[in-house]
């Protein structure tokens, strides 16, 4: 009896199987990173950070080349600072971390407990976001339109209490960016608002080769006091949307609440109008849903830690001198060369330890290529070389190709491209067959989303861009189907038919779908 | 009558008249940072955080290098984790920030308050610092020979509650990094413990230009629980020695406690070894100390966000046009110059103002070049050229080089090269000759320091290692003077003599001073 060879993929989740649990076990495997023992916080370990030192690297350097500066702000705020926001914001959150006390004493029986002597006046809130303390610092350093625009970003980390986490999706601690700039005008606000989505719809779809739509967020979704919110969203591989980044237009609400004013050129006293704009390491959880596969993460070369990794396949013998030269040599020669617009990062891993456990560590890392090298290979000029995203052959076996050494150093900053293209080119094409279009009613709407269907993906629909109570309604239609409005497309084209929920002639193009 | 020239200085307090205020006035002027409004903590400005981001950038390449893997650890650690070390470290400093609550909620009358039904169950300290909690993670990634050496290290925010802060010297919140790595013996540790103190005098010389002495602190100032402590200390300007980096051997103590066991080769289970290491945003105020004079910040050129900078005097007329693509095209051809390693960072500052205005500001700052650029010099191909490091001529007039622009162009990377040893040998011709050599009695001692000197410096002496309750005693004596013993420099010449507190033979060297 003939068998169909099968692939013994290298996690024992499949995504079919389980998403959730799949994307648990990516983590795990690849060693991106792990619970740490504090509740709704995480230990990232050298492989996520890596990558998360790779996404800064690059977004970093965009927005310096936007003429933005960093800063850095503290990380207690007074509670004070959250009182007048309480007032005028609904939607204000209130989970957060509080310090109370500032020493620690021994309670007489072994323990520590906060010292009853040390209670601080005022409490301090561990910083959720930046916008009050850094509104209070515009505030302090804007006096006329000559110090205007003022743009700047903070790296930090950043803490809100979540009932339940999910490691690089919502964590209670995380890191990210924020951009926070003052503008004279509400065009140059607008610009800057529109300049950083576009910054992070090229960044996602260029480094992280993870396609997103830009576009604006429905009233409901807004940033608390924000006049426009804009975000990214990205199609996991469930279907399910992830908010990757936001880019917020706040008006002059935040400048009157902090007191951003500035002489203009008329000698008149003006409020600012600011922005703020940030993406997290949320960023990671997306790149995992986008890119991993049964055999754990595939890293697009730009955001790799390690591109290339070189195994020497060592006997522990006298020839392991030669295999090691023949190895040091192709690494130096591949580090030498520039792949993606910058040099080629390439790993000798000479740990001990068996070269196939080695492989699969590293193909569950999701390293874009892996070279065995054996003795042979090393007499003979050869390199075996595994790319990560062509990882099985047809009969179930690993795709190894054996390449002459020289053939494969000509080639390998253009195969490190061709991953990049494809990863974006696989995930593209994934996202836009699993939008659905052409559903022209609610109840249609409701029976798609209602089958049984695994990953329904997303709806595109027109919609009449309903406000206030209208939109409450709709919102409260989409929550009984788990659904959102995720957002309305940056230059979409006209849009035609009638809105699904109010009856009257469509004016925009928006996606509904289930989101993290 | 003739009158001397008389140097019109940038800022209006000297180093000889207040040396406290003139730190303080550099901070400002030099717009580095600034209180926040927020006990203890400061907002680090674009030129302070410019300057960490290069020191950063730098010094991560050196400890990824040495093949140290960066990580991130949670912000909060559970009370429970500091109560052991309470227990058995003397010495353990318990002014922290405790968080006991995560949530607020309106008190009814306008104001917010910590949520009592939110009263967390076991309180969250704000790292001091991540030993405990790495601890625990090395415990569980740690199993065999195979796993060690474990070289980690985290660049993050760290808060001890300070009751007198100093911005960048001593406040509640600062940046730093912490290099924490596990050994399978006592000599590996310690020479992972000795490369990372290297590592930063290395570091403090060559891009800080400041030089200091790296030795071992005595066992009184080793952190508590190591078994040795090392660290670099650099003399600033009014003499006092400053403690700028730090490399701690812990032997097995923190394993025992963490539980940081290996299996040997011989399959047995063992205790590793660990170190810890770090530097902080602190270096910056050594920077300053060493290299700022009465006119502002000099920035070494290898730690400077802008090495040079070009200032057109633009008047707002239509030859403005020529002038600003003459500066434009001389911009572009330094950044494609490479000095000190790295391509030249240049900035056109074309923001309105005027020039005289914006030169002082940039001088302040600490630019190591600056540039005028008047249309005359455009018209001719000439630049006018100021070296913060020589800034004023003999006629109290700044002392501007006007030469051609091709000729500037061949120099600028070494004139910059040549700014970085200026301020090294500048720093070190002041140090080694505030180091009083000679004295040989503990009244002698006494007396130079009791002397009306304002800058008294450090003196050298050598001594019996004292130890214990006759360490104490010395500790004491010193400290009725403000002194203390910084450190025993590495591979010192042997010494002769007798040591001054105890009357035994000396048997190594110790530097006394006056501290921060």
């Amino acid at each position: 009896m003939n068998s169909q060879p099968t692939i013994r993929h290298a996690l024992t989740t499949t995504r079919e199987g389980d998403f959730a649990q799949w994307y648990q076990e990516v983590i795990a495997e690849a060693e991106m990173a792990e619970e740490s023992g504090v509740r709704g916080c995480m230990v990232i370990k050298p492989w996520g950070y890596g990558i998360w030192e790779r996404i800064q690297k690059l977004m970093d350097a965009e927005i310096k080349a936007a003429g933005v500066e960093n800063c850095y702000f503290p990380l207690f705020i007074p509670l004070s600072y959250f009182a007048k926001e309480a007032e005028h914001v609904e939607g204000f959150a209130k989970e957060m971390a509080v310090v109370t006390h500032h020493r620690l004493v021994g309670d007489g029986k072994g323990s520590l407990v906060p010292d009853p002597e040390a209670k601080l006046e005022e409490p301090l809130v561990v910083r959720p976001t930046s916008e009050t303390v850094i509104g209070a610092a515009m505030a302090r350093w804007i006096q006329s339109w000559r110090d205007l625009p003022l743009l700047t970003n903070q790296w930090a980390n950043v803490v809100r209490w979540e009932m339940r986490t999910r490691m690089f999706l919502r964590t209670s601690e995380f890191l990210w960016q924020e951009g926070h700039t003052a503008h004279a005008d509400r065009d140059d606000a607008m610009a800057e608002t529109l300049r950083a989505l576009e910054m992070y719809r090229a960044f996602a779809e260029g480094p992280l080769a993870m396609p997103v739509i830009a576009g604006e967020k429905p009233e409901n979704e807004r940033f608390p006091g924000a006049v426009a919110t804009y975000s990214i969203e990205a199609m996991m591989q469930e279907g399910k949307a992830l908010q990757a980044g936001t880019s917020h237009y706040l008006g002059t609400g935040f400048a009157e609440a902090a007191g951003i004013q500035y002489q203009n050129r008329e000698g008149q006293q003006a409020y600012c109008h600011t922005t703020s704009w940030g993406v997290s390491t949320r960023l990671i959880g997306g790149v995992i849903m986008t890119h991993g596969d049964d055999d754990g993460l595939r890293v697009p070369p730009q955001i790799a830690p390690q591109q290339i990794v070189i195994l020497p396949m060592l006997r522990e013998t006298d020839e392991d001198a030669a295999l090691l030269a023949y190895c040091e040599d192709l690494r130096a020669a591949l580090a030498r060369q520039t792949a993606l617009g910058e040099p080629i990062r390439v790993l000798l891993d000479k740990r001990p330890g068996k070269a196939t456990q080695k492989r699969w560590a590293w193909v569950k890392k999701g390293v874009p290529l892996v070279l065995e090298i054996g003795g042979r290979d090393a007499a003979g000029g050869q390199v075996s070389v595994l790319r990560r995203d062509r990882l099985w052959r047809a009969d179930a076996k690993p795709n190894f190709l054996a390449q002459a050494k020289e053939e494969f150093l000509a080639g390998a900053a253009g195969e490190l491209e061709d991953i990049q293209r494809s990863l974006f080119a696989e995930a593209l094409a994934r996202r836009d067959a699993s939008i659905k279009r052409g559903i022209d009613s609610f109840d249609a709407l409701a029976a798609f989303f209602g089958e049984d269907q695994r990953y329904p993906g997303w709806v595109e629909l027109g919609w009449a861009r309903p406000t206030g109570v209208e939109l409450d309604a709709v919102v409260a239609q989409l929550k009984a189907l788990k659904l959102t409005v995720r957002n309305t497309p940056m230059g979409g084209e006209p849009v035609s038919g009638s809105c699904i929920f109010t009856g009257r002639p469509a004016v925009e193009r928006i996606y509904v779908a289930r989101a993290y």
